[in-house]
């Protein structure tokens, strides 16, 4: 069981890009500082694809820049080519690339437009530049617990693609629960597995969405493989606009509730969460799916 | 970890007693043929409690008389005391009684008039009682997790509890995060104690509430530490009344979405819980928290 872990706050990408509210770039800054205030030090902040297909995200650049500079700070951008990872480097200012592939072909093709074999091939393209120019560039491998499409997603396949990117020096492997279909006992044995192929070493993240309510119990099953980061959304909003019925991202505080309340030590302070999701629940101007906006904490421990 | 379960359904007993819609004898025989409809062979379908305190449950003994007669479910009524204990005892319809009895003082006044001394007193009557007269008898540890009024709850105040009904002949001890604020580490933590002090041979069983997002961890952590039966409610309906921001019960169709997948076996069918989950909503006239009910169930799977 992991004694402690990283908290890798995703509101800003994963959390906003399928809300049919546009944010302005200042208020996605906003965001970035109130997560910042919250004691986040790892922070998805935008994703660098085709703004015809997310618009919300077609300001990456204008993101970047506004990123407050400071040293303690790991900032991430989502890339699904080389051509993201041209303009994330162009920017200047995030400190790894993130890049996606889809461990089924169908949703890859929807998501975008790579089955399996090419985005594959691509990542490493992509690892092998990250090497040569001393970038660090992590892997997260979507659809890893059943695709919308497809259904089943064979567990082998899954671990050869993170056995290519090790390989290849992806400096992390994340496995993504992109529609929400994963439960507690597959999630303990795929980063089980990866443990006994990738070795202690490597950096495992994982990353949930609570769409059949699982996503909390996935995150506990993911810290007694021994993961070392967790995604997670402030609010609990996000989406895949491509994988149907996919609801919210777990919310960063229910996370954190779980995480203190176990004694798992992180950087991240719920109070200050608390208040960055009522902010967002204002600015999205709808309720935000978190449950501990709703109950609050520990009785008498606020 | 459990390879099979038992699902107690809870709906027509802590489902409906929170609810503002007060439901017919009908309707909730509907519930409880519906429950059954989906495999359910455990139903804890009342309370006797008076009605002025939790008048959804006037219709106690009305409720029992209108029960299917049938070999192979377990019917189960809720009681505080001696009194309960002698009404569902004149019923002649069910298989056991469920005894309460709160792990903090505070809440057991508020809950019950009583405190813990004096709940565990009247519990380990009520337990002699049932050897006498053959009738199975288990009880309930509310609160066991965390209460609303005195925050933490030693868990040793906890097993030394079960340890006297256990000695006093309980057939089942079950504890109970009556306002959801356990996590799956401290779920672990007291079922493993309740083990080794109880031995292997005594039923376990968990009651967990979805309040702060960790009902379905909790429940994984359950079974993680060996427990039978666990309770869950159709929709995830249900709440206490005597607990400031309690919401309801895990959703059974949640529970048995991460159980199906799980590989680990019991006796209810997805498909008529969701059945059962939809006609609840309209019966209610308010959508119910089930997260199932939303999403579906894996894909290709329906």
């Amino acid at each position: 069981m992991s004694q402690q872990v990283t908290v890798m706050e995703v509101s800003p990408r994963d959390g906003l890009q399928n809300e049919d509210v546009p944010f302005t770039t200042e208020q996605k800054l906003e965001l970035i500082d109130r997560a910042l205030a919250s004691g986040c030090r790892r922070i998805e902040v935008t994703s660098f694809v085709h703004p015809k297909v997310v618009p919300q995200m077609a300001d990456a650049e204008a993101v970047c820049l506004g990123l407050p500079q400071r040293g303690d700070v790991s900032y991430t951008g989502l890339i699904l080519n080389e051509r993201g990872y041209d303009r994330l480097r162009a920017t200047g200012r995030l400190d790894e690339a993130g890049l996606v592939v889809p461990a089924s072909d169908t949703f890859g093709e929807r998501n975008q437009g790579q089955d399996v074999a090419a985005a594959r091939a691509m990542a490493l393209d992509v690892l092998r530049r990250g090497g040569r120019e001393g970038f660090p560039v992590q892997v997260t491998i979507a659809v890893a617990f059943g695709c919308p499409f497809e259904g089943e997603v064979p567990l082998q396949r899954v671990v050869d693609l993170a056995k290519a990117f090790a390989d290849a020096g992806a400096t992390e492997i994340a496995l993504a629960d992109t529609i929400g279909v994963g439960v507690p006992g597959q999630v303990l044995e795929a980063f089980t597995a990866l443990r006994k192929t990738l070795g202690d070493a490597l950096p495992l993240r994982a990353h949930f969405h609570d769409t059949r309510n699982t996503g909390i119990a996935n995150a506990f099953a993911a810290l007694q493989a021994g993961v070392n980061t967790l995604d997670a959304s402030i609010g609990g909003i996000g989406g895949c606009p491509f994988a149907p019925n996919a609801t919210g991202n777990i919310a960063t505080e229910d996370l954190v509730y779980m995480l203190d309340r176990s004694s798992v030590a992180h950087d991240v302070r719920l109070p200050d969460l608390l208040d960055a999701a009522a902010w967002l629940e204002t600015e999205l101007g709808k309720p935000v799916p978190s449950s501990l906006l709703k109950a609050g904490g520990f009785p008498g421990s606020e």
